[in-house]
C-alpha cells in the first residue's frame, strides 16, 4: 500500500500483536504426495487456532523467487523486499551489533588463504576458529592506519567471517566485490561505479594492500576477501510508517539486527524458549508489537534434518500455548521464507501463515489445522508478503477508513 | 519480475521444462452449476498428476479482461501482455513466416466487396477460396509499384485474409484502421498520428488507390480492408531472458510465430499428435524448454461444440501419458485463455493450470482432479499468468536466492 495513503488512515489504539516467525517454515514432503515438516509436526495448539483463524499462504519476493533472510524480513514487516532491500555489507554489520551511520560503507569478508603468487587456495582459509579470526582483527586493527585519517572498523562474526566498516565523509558504496567466489584465481581490486565509490575503493585497497603485509605469516589466514559492499541508507521505522512501538525478541545476531534496522527495540538476547516467553510477558505493557524469532527451523531445514525441524516446530507449538495468558488481539504464526529440509537450503514456495485474532474480529476458513496443504486453501489466499502486516494491523483496528 | 533483478539470479542446469498449452482450455458448464468441458472430459492421467502438483488459476491479462492469441501466449512465456503486446500486423506476418525485419509496417488485410460508390457490402468478400486469394495477392504484387522505389509485400493468410508489408526507410507504425469493422459504409483512408506514421500511410493509400483499379472486375474481392497496422519491435529472447533453450512444437501458424518472437526455434510442423510427441522425444536432448500448442481446444470452443472440445481433452490427457517415457523435470498444464463454447468465443475467465513438479519440488494441494472448480483452491492460487513462467524456472531450480 502506498505509504502517502496509508500513513492519514494510521491509528494507535490498545491492541497487541504478535508475530511468531518461525525461520525458514515452509517445506516439502520427503516424498511425492507426503507431509511436509509442518504437516507431520503434531501442532495442536495451532491447530486449534488454525480451526478458528484464517490460513493462506505467502510470497515473500513473488512466485519461484528464493528469498535471503533479509528482504524476506522487510517483507514480514511491510516493507518491499527489492526496493528496500538491504546489502550484505549492512546485514553483516547489523548482525554484530554494530552500530552503523549513514557516514559508513560496510563489507562482508571472507579469511581466506593465498599463496605466494596471490591466488586465493581457499575461500574461507580452513574455515578458522573464531577465537582465531578476533585475534588477527585485533591485530588488523592496531597495525593498520588509513590515509587522510579515514576511519575503519574489523568486527568478528564467527569461524572465517568478519565485517569491514569504513567511515569518512562523502563515501559511496557501489564497489563490486573483490571474492571473485572461485578458487585459483587472485582476488580483484575493489573498484567504484562513481566518484564516491571510487574514493572509497582508495581506502578498500589501500587496507587490503596493508592486510596482506600484516597476515603474511598467518596462513591459512593470510588475505581477506570482500563483498556486498553496501552504504546505510535508513529506513522509515515501523513506528514512523504504522505507529507502532515495536519490540523484538530474537536470539540470532541477523534477525536482532534486521529489527533494529526497522527501528524495533531490540530486548536483551533470551537464552532459551523460556526466557524469550518472559521477555515478552515482562514488556507486555510497553510495546504494541512484538516480534518473536524462532531460528532452529531454519537451521535444520539447512542441515538436511527432517524430523529435527518437525521437533522445533512441536516445541515452538508448546510455546504458542502459553499465548493464552496473554491474550494477544492479533497474532500472525507463519515464517519469513521456506526452508524445505529436502533441499539444505531456502527455497522459493510460499509461506503457510496462520493468522488468529483473540478479538472476534477474525474470518475462518474450512481447513482445521496448520500446514501447507491447509494454507492452500485458506481464506488469506496467496498474497505478496508484503501485504500481511496491512491485514495484521487491520485486524488490530488500526488502519481507518479511506475514502467517504 | 523486474529484468535487472532477476536477470542476474538465472542460472542454467539440465532440467527439462514442458509447457502442454490447450488453446482456450478454460471453459463454462452448459448450465448453471454443472460441469466445464475440462471437468466434464474423463482426464485419468492428469487427475493423477493433480492430486500430486499444484492447482490455481491464471489470469492472462487481469479479472475481467478478455485477451487475444498474442497477448495471452506473451503473458505464458513471462512478458507483458500490455507492455510487451504485439500488433496484430506483425502477429499476421509471423503467422504466415515472413520474414519481418526492423523497416517494416505491417498490416493485416481483408479481401472485401465494395459497391460502384465505393461503400462495403461484405467486409469478407463471401470468404472467398483461399487460391482466389492466392491470385490476386500474386497479380496485385506484379501490378502495383510504390513511388520512392519503396517495397511492399502481399502474402496470402487464408480465405479473405492477407498481409500487407511495406518496408522502408523512417516508417512508423501508428495508423488507424482503414477497416471500419461494419458494413454500409466507405472504408477509412490511412491516417498516420505522427510524421513516421504519415509517410507510411501515403503508400497504404497510394497501394489501396491502386488496388481498386487492379481489382476492379474481381468482385466479390474488389478491394481490401486493412487494420492492425504494427511495426515490428523486436522482444528479448526466452533465452536471453531465462537462458532457456526452448523449442516450439506447433502446427498452427500463428503459435509458430508467436514462438518465433520469443526467440523459440519452432521445429518443422506436425501433422498429427503422435508427429508431435515423436518431434518432442528426437529433440529432448537439445532443447531446455518446449512449447507444446494444441489448438483445436480453442476451435471447438470457438464453434460452440461443448462435446467436440472435451473430447480434445481426453485425447490430450493421453497424450500426455506419454510424458511418463521423458519424466520432465517441471511439467505446466494450461491454456492461454478461455474460450468457453457456451459463449462461442474467448472469455475473460481465468485459465486452469497445473503444475506437476517430476524432480520432488512441487507442493501438493487437497485438490485431486483438474478442473476449474478444483484450480480455484489449489496451491498456486489465483495469479497473474506473467509470473507463472518464475514458479516454473524456480520449481527447476535455474533461478538463484535473492539477497542475504
Amino acid at each position: 500500500m502506498r505509504q502517502d495513503i496509508l500513513h492519514p488512515l494510521i491509528v494507535q489504539n490498545k491492541s497487541k500483536i504478535i508475530y511468531i516467525i518461525m525461520d525458514g517454515l515452509g517445506g516439502l514432503p520427503r516424498e511425492k504426495g507426503g507431509k511436509t515438516e509442518l504437516e507431520t509436526a503434531r501442532t495442536p495448539v495451532m491447530d486449534k487456532l488454525a480451526a478458528l483463524g484464517s490460513l493462506g499462504l505467502l510470497d515473500p519476493i513473488g512466485p519461484g523467487m528464493t528469498p535471503g533472510s533479509g528482504p524476506a524480513h522487510l517483507a514480514l514487516f511491510g516493507y518491499d523486499p527489492i526496493e528496500d532491500n538491504v546489502g550484505r555489507g549492512i546485514l553483516s554489520a547489523l548482525g554484530v551489533d554494530f552500530p552503523v551511520t549513514d557516514k559508513d560503507v560496510c563489507a562482508r569478508m571472507n579469511f581466506c588463504t593465498i599463496d605466494q603468487q596471490g591466488i586465493v587456495t581457499d575461500r574461507r582459509a580452513g574455515r578458522i576458529a573464531t577465537d582465531v579470526n578476533e585475534q588477527l582483527c585485533k591485530k588488523l586493527q592496531a597495525q593498520i592506519k588509513l590515509s587522510n585519517d579515514v576511519e575503519f572498523f574489523l568486527r568478528t562474526e564467527s569461524e572465517h567471517r568478519a565485517l569491514l566498516v569504513i567511515r569518512g565523509d562523502g563515501l559511496g558504496g557501489h564497489i563490486e566485490d573483490t571474492d571473485r567466489q572461485k578458487e585459483g584465481v587472485a582476488a580483484a581490486r575493489a573498484v567504484g561505479a562513481d566518484a564516491a565509490s571510487k574514493k572509497t575503493a582508495t581506502y578498500v585497497n589501500e587496507f587490503l594492500d596493508n592486510a596482506r603485509i600484516v597476515l603474511k605469516d598467518d596462513a591459512p589466514a593470510n588475505f581477506l576477501l570482500a563483498r556486498g559492499f553496501a552504504k546505510h541508507e535508513p529506513l522509515q521505522t515501523m513506528e514512523q510508517r504504522y505507529g507502532l512501538r515495536c519490540a523484538a525478541i530474537a536470539q540470532y545476531p541477523m534477525y536482532r539486527g534486521l529489527a533494529r534496522l526497522v527501528g524495533m527495540e531490540v530486548l536483551p538476547r533470551p537464552d532459551s524458549f523460556e526466557e524469550m516467553f518472559n521477555k515478552l510477558k515482562d514488556n507486555y505493557g510497553t510495546f504494541d508489537f512484538f516480534f518473536m524469532h524462532f531460528k532452529k527451523t531454519d537451521s535444520y531445514g539447512e542441515d538436511g534434518n527432517f524430523d529435527a525441524k518437525v521437533k522445533v516446530i512441536e516445541s515452538v507449538d508448546t510455546w504458542v500455548a502459553q499465548l493464552e495468558q496473554l491474550k494477544p488481539d492479533v497474532l500472525l504464526i507463519t515464517g519469513d521464507h521456506s526452508t524445505p529440509a529436502v533441499l539444505r537450503a531456502h527455497s522459493w514456495h510460499p509461506v503457510p501463515a496462520l493468522l488468529y485474532c483473540e478479538n472476534g474480529l477474525g474470518r475462518r476458513d474450512a481447513q482445521n489445522e496448520f500446514g501447507e496443504t491447509a494454507c492452500a486453501s485458506g481464506a488469506l489466499g496467496r498474497m505478496p508478503m508484503k501485504h500481511i502486516i496491512l491485514e495484521v494491523l487491520g485486524s488490530a483496528k488500526r488502519i481507518q477508513k479511506f475514502g467517504a
